[in-house]
């Protein structure tokens, strides 16, 4: 066929579908609300947006951990590209490192290494998409699900977190949700965006459920570890013999090295179903047409989990409890702001904004928008968690950033409160 | 609704385009090659299937590269997540080192820092399918493009690189495969797997051809200036006047730190048709709703690009060509193979096999499955890239490494000739 000079035939190539899965990812949010910032208010900003406290002094890493990685460089040996499915040495220290919370041994071949938590999302979601399947997703929960299901055009379907009784899955949603089309549900835990932990019995729950509607448990455990409150962190896949477990886990959070992008997806399944099923090569096959994480952080792995001390990870709880006190205490000071669960894990909290005592403010969007210009304050809609007229506040940051934020949102809210209600809420 | 114990619902969710695409990567190829591989057979491997000599001495990165690295690491300032376009310090560092071969300036905006040439092929084959589209591959090529092309539904149709022609790309063809759907050609220049580095003309002329058929050209120069022959490197971005122009790069390869995943998306565009067209824009998408590169090896980048030394450099492209000559005269001295092209570019030559000369030996893949078993030597089978009985041999190996391999498959090739066949070769 012979073409004369023509028209560029890629201008109509829209993805539409990619398009709208990037708008509700909460980096999409943030960019937006960051876009509002004004320049010249000479204050820092206040970046209560995203759960990545790394580049406060006290939450450097673990010189430990540094040491591991530049070891691993220098040597030279780790240039070269990686298999597939993640280095043995990493895959075997990460099953070591599961092991000690488990009531069975994981294998290293049950360790996928993953370019962070993100890709580990990004690979559970791609594996399980087929054609008229669903997928049961918290609300509130962690838009990435969204997107990845949007992308792969995997129905998702949303159960309420209760927060009337502490963020926990309702699981009589789930069983009217799910159909024989359900292939998984997704838990976080400890929770983004609510900052609970589940205990013991409730994830021993979400396992018989699963079982009794034949689907898999997702169990984001991106934040595994960070628990400073009375429920100690128990993972899923210690039910696995219930129902199998996908473990998504990354040492982002833990760590405080979310830049480093090296985290793990893990078969957590005693009986071996996922092989059986399918899904094991499936999850090959998706990381075979897919980037790896980087070959020499790979490497360091083994040394970052055995050398870290116990003073590291105790010092960052300390700091987190500390946080969550102090945000709780601030938040009890802004009337139109409540927090019905006080954070015990992850790095973030819910809390309920009334826009009814607030003149001029639209709604949580609004509210952020005007909060990131009139103070420099960041905070992320409670909508784009699903959760119309909440707040989530990251509360991992210095202590001082906080109270300072928090301040300035409750200078905010009092030039906005509506002139009675903010009367009677002196008065009372 | 009410579910009672019943079938798990995941069984049934194989994902089939996952696995076809899977199974012709060159990774997979070489994963089933290598597992044939003898254990009792105690000599070295000798890998000339992958484009990664990192782990010869000789072929170690510059310790400029090394430092840089180890510097913003021990910052602890770039522990944080990066922006989802890359970190502003790298994409600058990027534009500026493609300015220097460019007619035009590229700006900071127009290079998105990706997971080495992987993802930005990724992101490439993504934003631009669309129901109904399809896009021209070369063949031989690199089969990433097929299996990222089934992944995201978009057809895949081939024109003929010729080898009678240095492995031009067959541009009558081009123009009798394109129609209103077709989006895009792909080039690989300095060629994978050919070996071959393109001319000014012939890149002007593909430029014009794309511009004709109304079509943009994605340009793969993962192996860019590792040219070595008669021919310099020439960037297609060059000519991006004439056509829009993706231009994919990499660390990679030049580095020679594949396991780094460092590289980029670049619009090389001086009319910003690709902003108009909303290209930028769905870049931009499908880099919200995937994983990033390392955020302190992106920091690197300036200190990478600007510290290596020019010694680096020509060391590598001196062993490269010493590699070649090597590999061209050893093949001279097998009956049944003969290379069409001294290798130029890149770290590949394309041989040509012939089986009629062989007892038992089915084709390429039989070939290559066989020579991994009895001789512990790894070459990629050329059905991978679309030609059959054709094999790839990477020449960036050490010098002795490279004899040795192809020493052992001459004495493979010898063992297998017919026995006239052989006795005819050796009178004349």
């Amino acid at each position: 066929m012979e073409n004369g000079v023509k028209k560029l035939n890629f201008q109509a190539t829209q993805t539409q579908d990619m398009s709208d899965a990037s708008a509700i990812t909460v980096r999409g949010v943030l960019n937006n609300v960051m876009g509002n910032l004004n320049k010249d208010d000479h204050r820092e900003v206040i970046p209560l947006g995203n759960g990545d406290p790394s580049l406060f002094p006290c939450f450097r890493t673990t010189i430990a951990a540094e040491d591991a990685v530049i070891e691993t460089l220098r040597s030279a040996e780790y240039n070269c590209y990686a298999p597939t499915v993640g280095l043995l040495p990493a895959r075997r220290a990460i099953a070591d490192y599961l092991n000690s919370d488990l009531p069975y041994k994981l294998s290293p071949d049950d360790v996928y290494v993953t370019i962070g938590g993100t890709q580990a999302i990004e690979i559970a979601i791609t594996v399980l998409s087929s054609p008229g399947a669903n997928i049961l997703l918290p609300k509130p929960g962690f838009p990435y699900y969204e997107a990845r299901a949007a992308v792969s055009h995997l129905e998702a379907r949303h159960f309420n977190l209760l927060p009337e009784s502490g963020w926990e899955v309702d699981l009589e949603a789930v069983e009217a949700l799910a159909d024989e089309n359900t292939v998984a549900m997704v838990i976080i835990n400890p929770g983004n965006p609510c900052g609970n932990v589940y205990s013991y019995e409730h994830l021993k729950k979400i396992a018989e459920t699963a079982r009794r509607l034949g689907v898999l448990v997702i169990a984001d455990e991106v934040y595994s570890h960070l628990a400073f409150g009375s429920n100690p962190f128990v993972p899923m896949g210690t039910f696995g013999s219930i129902s199998p477990v996908l473990t998504l886990g990354s040492i982002s959070k833990r760590w405080i090295v979310p830049g480093w992008r090296l985290g793990w997806l893990v078969t957590s399944d005693p009986n071996g179903i996922l092989q059986k099923s399918g899904i094991v090569e499936s999850i090959k096959g998706a990381l075979n047409v897919t980037a790896d994480p980087v070959t020499f952080i790979q490497r360091a792995v083994p040394q970052i989990l055995e050398n870290t001390k116990p003073d590291f990870f105790s010092k960052i709880i300390g700091l987190l409890r500390e946080d969550a006190d102090t945000c709780c205490d601030k938040i009890k000071e802004i009337p139109c702001i409540t927090c019905p669960n006080k954070p015990e894990g992850s790095m973030f909290v819910m809390v309920k904004l009334n826009v009814e005592l607030l003149e001029d403010i639209a709604d949580d969007m609004d509210f952020c928008f005007k909060l990131a210009q009139e103070e420099s304050v960041i905070v992320l809609p409670g909508v784009t968690m699903g959760l119309r007229n909440w707040l989530r506040i990251t509360i991992a940051v210095e202590a001082s950033a906080l109270e300072d934020g928090l301040e300035r949102m409750k200078a905010f809210c009092l030039r906005y409160a509506k002139k009675q209600q903010a009367m009677n809420s002196i008065q009372t």
